[in-house]
């Protein structure tokens, strides 16, 4: 018995292994089945264009298709996020560089595996001037073709390792399908890890460190995700294999926010780079990455928006509290208040703004704050004014509470984490609510995550595959008891995988 | 009378009006004409990539030329710096931004200056995968032109004015002469600010403010520059006129390390960008740019380091502090003492570094702390341990002090300043010592700045830049009174440029 039914016709694996945090309790669900109304859930892509230009997060009017302007409160909210990404790696001992975004065509073409899969999207250049170059340079797709060609002059013994470094750069791949804003784009904002390391059993414990930094980070941007061993035909192309971080959307399909790859030797021969051990004999490194992208503020929007617009988790959010001073027409009295409150804030740590335009209504400011996704609103009019006191409203639920100013500073910093763990646990339930046990094609129907049985042959999976019009997302990483059947061949099968459309 | 005679045959304008900052005092001046020994000014080339390369500053390794590979101490080296730029003008109510790296062919030409300035040295992407693009894209040699059909969306009444935005991005330029770490490179990491203003004034005053914020920045590089507004035929491809922010490098050759332009309305009409006026009436805005790059790292370098290594300014250094314990063999006491010490100047705010490397000899660890140019250094042996004391070392001077716990952080903070101050001004006096006014061409034989007479005809100018093979970088921005001769054809005249070689 590995699941149970979570009384909502829904069944759901007993542990919750899958989930990157703890399952929430039922009673603590703040959205249900029901809820899930709206045009989010009725067109998502006009829903998801609409919000992300309502609330400026970017200028969509670039005149090169999928490439997209950063404007100052998308760039914002991902150097937010980068920040946050950057303490973490940091700490784990990685250190930040920047390698040449041009990649010599002679390089690149050393590992075939990873020809094969980035080859036909790769962006060429192949002029200077009006002279051709000698050698055509390509973007980099990504950087291992960069980078390993130099590792293998920076690696001399084990004293180098391990190597750990990572960058944060814009990336460049031709998308033939159709481009959206910060989830399919031809230049994309891009973090990477590469790590080489002595042996497979310490590459394998950063990988387990690896994901141990994205749930860290996952819990800031209130984003549970699977964490999916990929099938061979679906790991990244050089890859032993490879862990796909899946968001659910509210489309009921998931979104890759996270890839972290096992090379093992793979690239280390292809770009003979190796150490002397302390035993004097040459040998491979053992090689992984970690890749992010601006993906994560596709998906961070997707899961927490609404109809009035974007919600942003407290921790990445630019503006973390607005001020607004109820009033139409002056009040000086008023907007010092404002000042000294605002003073205050400042003081505390938050990234704190006030609105004190003044030919501008309260509603529409409350209006525009909504679709901004400012996750605090402090509304203070003259009743606050003279009670010393301010209005606090949450951007997720709307929820209002009156604190006076000796309770701000503990009452702030508890409706922030609160709205970071239900903005969590709401979006755990979602996920939890989508995922179904299926035993035969035929049930397979809903725009949901399928967990289904298969017996691990190539054959299956790509029958499975065309016949659902789904792809395979793999096993859980962490693994998991399962004893079924393959939904294919009807064979006895310990492996379950996840099936899911994919954005 | 606008010179007099410094006393070592080398004639100071009086004001000392040229210099970012106010004059040093003769008797303050740490170094003299003499001092000026050793390879960095027998030879600068060999000097300079033996520095960077022992400071691990960049690795000129990558398989492209003019393609450098950012290392963890020079991309920590640039991030800092980076984040005082920022931060300067966030102040200044600048937001970042980034714009895509490629640019469509029509795009790029629709202003004619500018593609004559850029045309030759842009690299060209022609093809994605193997399907040959339909408009060829370009990589940005910087980005008005990416950005300015944007400002024609974005700008539409005065209320959107004025507009002030920047970002930090790599620009690519194929250059043709030699190329040189951190500073002629063919990918460069840039800063560039673009703003749009309802006036010409307004747009002078934003020209001042971003002279003032180059000061503070300046300031903290312990960097003295000349502010030279360009000669017609040197300025900025597009721009009505250039200031160029010049550093004086051992050779006597300036390099220009920033520069400001005012674009007047050149852009907005290429691009068409109008705003509507409180009148009514639709205006072209005026626009300005202020760039900077990696070259700040080449003139620091440059500037400061001595035969030993790079010298770092204490605002910028990646280590501030490196403590090195002074023990053959092993010494728990005193590993105790160091990680106590860390431990204070952590919380102190400072960047701080133990070399506790058992198998490395202190005195190595001193030659790689200064071949690192980390500005302060600590010896903590026995003595040190058992007096509750510390002996700091300049990496500058070389001086040594020894100070006790308690007067640990005062006594820091109060270097850290001296060596700002005294860094500047020793740079200072190496500017003041080699600007020389010259009458005739025939005293014009020396690698240093002269200042020379100029009627102001571009016939002159070029006769005197072909006569001398040194280039007219222009009059000082702020003004100077001047009478004298054109040095070419002996007119009267009351314009002074500076004649120099560059780099």
């Amino acid at each position: 018995m590995y699941a149970e039914d979570a009384g909502n016709g829904i069944t759901l694996p007993a542990s919750n292994s899958w989930a990157s945090v703890p399952a929430v309790e039922k009673d603590q669900r703040v959205l249900t089945v029901d809820e899930k109304k709206g045009k989010k859930y009725e067109n998502f892509s006009e829903w998801y264009n609409e919000v992300i230009e309502k609330a400026d997060l970017t200028d969509k009017r670039y005149p090169v298709k999928g490439m997209n302007i950063w404007t100052p409160y998308g760039w914002k909210l991902m150097s937010l996020i980068d920040a946050e990404t950057r303490r973490l790696v940091d700490e784990n001992g990685h250190h930040e560089v920047k390698f040449p975004l041009l990649i010599p065509e002679d390089e690149f073409q050393k590992e075939a595996d990873h020809i094969k899969g980035f080859g036909d999207e790769v962006f060429w250049v192949t002029h200077a001037g009006s002279t051709p170059l000698d050698v055509p340079l390509l973007l980099r797709p990504t950087s291992e073709t960069a980078m390993y060609p130099i590792f293998d002059l920076w690696i001399r013994s084990h004293a180098d390792l391990p190597l750990k470094i990572y960058q944060m750069v814009n990336v460049f791949r031709y998308e033939t399908k159709q481009t959206r804003a910060f989830m399919r784009m031809r230049e994309i904002h891009f973090f990477e890890a590469h790590t080489c390391h002595e042996t497979e059993e310490e590459a394998e414990i950063q990988i387990r460190e690896d994901l141990e930094m994205m749930d860290k980070l996952a819990e800031k941007l209130c984003m549970p995700y699977l964490k999916l061993r990929r099938t061979d035909w679906d790991k990244f192309p050089g890859a032993k294999y490879t862990v796909g971080g899946d968001a659910l959307l509210p489309t009921g399909r998931l979104l890759q926010i996270a890839g972290i790859h096992q090379y093992l030797n793979n690239f280390a021969e292809a770009y003979d780079i190796t150490y002397e051990g302390i035993d004097g004999e040459h040998r491979y490194v053992h090689q992984t990455t970690y890749g992010m992208s601006e993906r994560l503020i596709g998906a961070m929007v997707s899961i927490h928006g609404d109809d009035k617009g974007v919600v942003l988790p407290p921790a990445f959010a630019p503006i973390q509290v607005l001020l607004i001073p109820i009033v139409y027409g002056e009040d000086p009295d008023l907007m010092d208040y404002c000042r000294d409150v605002l003073e205050r804030l400042r003081k505390m740590g938050y990234r704190v703004d006030v609105d004190d335009r003044p030919d501008i209504r309260p509603g529409s400011k409350f209006y525009e704050s909504e679709e901004k996704g400012i996750p605090l609103r402090i509304d203070m009019g003259g009743k606050e004014m003279e009670g010393k006191t301010v209005t606090l409203v949450r951007r997720d639920t709307g929820e209002k509470s009156t604190v006076s100013l000796e309770e701000l500073e503990d009452s702030l910093e508890e409706l922030m984490n609160t709205m970071e763990q239900e903005m969590f646990a709401r979006a755990q339930s979602h996920l939890e609510d989508n995922i179904e046990d299926a035993d035969d094609l035929g049930s397979i129907s809903q725009e949901k995550v399928y967990r289904i049985g298969w017996c691990g042959t190539f054959e299956c999976g790509e029958n499975i595959e065309e016949a659902t019009d789904r792809n395979i997302l793999g096993t859980l990483y962490h693994g998991e008891e399962y004893s079924g059947k393959c939904i294919w061949c009807g064979k006895e099968s310990s492996i379950a995988v996840y099936l899911c459309k994919t954005h």
